[in-house]
């Protein structure tokens, strides 16, 4: 299984993430997408608040979820996809501001799981202010035992590993 | 400090919840709310997917984060909030089905933290599959620290208590 | 791979965690073993406290430890081997007591990964109080590719599967 | 509540810390000692080992318990104690080595909570290995309403705060 280039594996994560309507629900932007790491955001938006007119902690959840997935998705091999098998994130301050970003970046990329770290921050007025920390493990699996995406789930085989936990 | 009727807590928290945008963009259903307990839940629809057709990992970790510190305040008494300092979940099955449905419950209630721990079901035809685990950390606060309900950010006090982290 | 008959597997287990020198250190005792769940505890002892008498955290995190790879190891088939991936843990009381619990349960066993829960309880006088919770994750691994128990570091191919984390 | 001189507060921490029976027990060293860290290691001894020969799972938890906890410890003001909440670490390689040093740093310091990253590493001839990697909660407390360092169990007040979770 040879490492693909960068540049065709940044394609194909771009394209599967695009693929993602909770994605789009959220109006998230995947900019920064690098070997070892990746950047995902979202602007402030009414519906993405809660009642003190902070981002709601499921945006930050949201953030840390597919970040931390597609940052280890930049270090797997051809034949390979992975999903997120657990994270915990601790909320450090209330997240302010007219943007939230979440960067991640792989703590060490293994055969059969990675470990990610995601570090999140509210943008106000060009600054920026640490609102969450957060550490995930996610699950390497063969790319052929997942469904094709955009797949709706009457045609997902019955007999679909179990073991793949996630998005 | 007394512990207030429950019905009255009930309202005030149903409230709370029905002021956050984002839990309206999510559709999310408060349904049972009791002493130590809280069910929330969120129908299909495919902006609430991934690529694959499940419900996005962001959507499970909507429901956690938001159903246990919702699970939390049913245990709060006069003149507390609740907001959550910390959570880890293990994603355990992909989650097809109708409807997705998490139920938290309070392990431990304290004066100043709270643990809950939570369950996440798929359900489809009537039948239940489990499709996730929690544990959540609550952070008991004054409520008099926190910022009114609708505010909006500009009104927040410079200097409210930084050790408020979350929604 | 055929599920071997429970009583092989438990001797199996029993004669791993018996050649764990932190084991013996501890004076744990595994007592009950069962498919998907495993108790252990330790007596206390002087040198298992911190300076306020109680049992030491690390002593918990021992427990959770062991209690969750060993409820894992209940589950696996003939020529597999498991190892800690990650755990959480929340401490919910002091310590006290006579005795420290650990009783650990699969949530999920898979075919790369298992799930497990516990809880930790202080005994004193019969009465039982939860003092931990805790939620693990454990690698299922292909037993060949492990050292033989008591081999010697210098004894270790260099090439061994650098996926496999814990003990 | 002033900030006091460091010198002092590392007096403080390091006698406590000598307190501990556990911590004699594992053979721990606190040899770094600074304002939002701390580095605590151990030898090897077979004792501290597993079944392969590496350092068990839950020497490292200890060290992850300890340290992290330690490190909050060096931001605590006049009158407040510290005790851990909650934490969550990823073994991420097997132990091997002759120490097994971990190095926690506070990442925010706050009045009724701390959060604190720990990165464990195995050293042999002197080359370092990350073994572990973990995120940690601890609570900030009065010290007053503590039991004195050193009390035995039976002394200590039953209406002690139930809030007070750890070692």
């Amino acid at each position: 299984m040879a490492q693909p280039p960068f540049a065709h594996l940044a394609r194909t994560i771009r394209e599967r993430v695009a693929a993602q309507g909770f994605m789009q629900l959220m109006g998230a932007d995947l900019s920064a997408l690098e070997p070892g790491g990746a950047t995902i955001s979202v602007a402030r938006r009414p519906d993405l608040l809660q009642q003190h007119g902070f981002f709601h902690g499921g945006v930050t959840a949201f953030l840390v979820d597919n970040g931390t997935t597609i940052a280890a998705a930049t270090r797997l091999r051809e034949g390979q996809a992975c999903l997120t098998a657990e994270y915990k994130l601790n909320l450090l301050a209330p997240a302010r501001g007219e943007r939230l970003v979440c960067r991640a970046r792989v703590v060490r990329a293994g055969r059969r799981m990675s470990v990610v770290a995601a570090d999140v921050f509210s943008v106000q007025d060009g600054r920026e202010t640490q609102t969450a920390i957060a550490l995930a493990t996610i699950a390497v699996v063969d790319a052929d035992g997942l469904p094709p995406a955009g797949s709706r789930p009457g045609e997902v085989p019955e007999d679909m590993d179990p073991d793949r936990p996630g998005p």
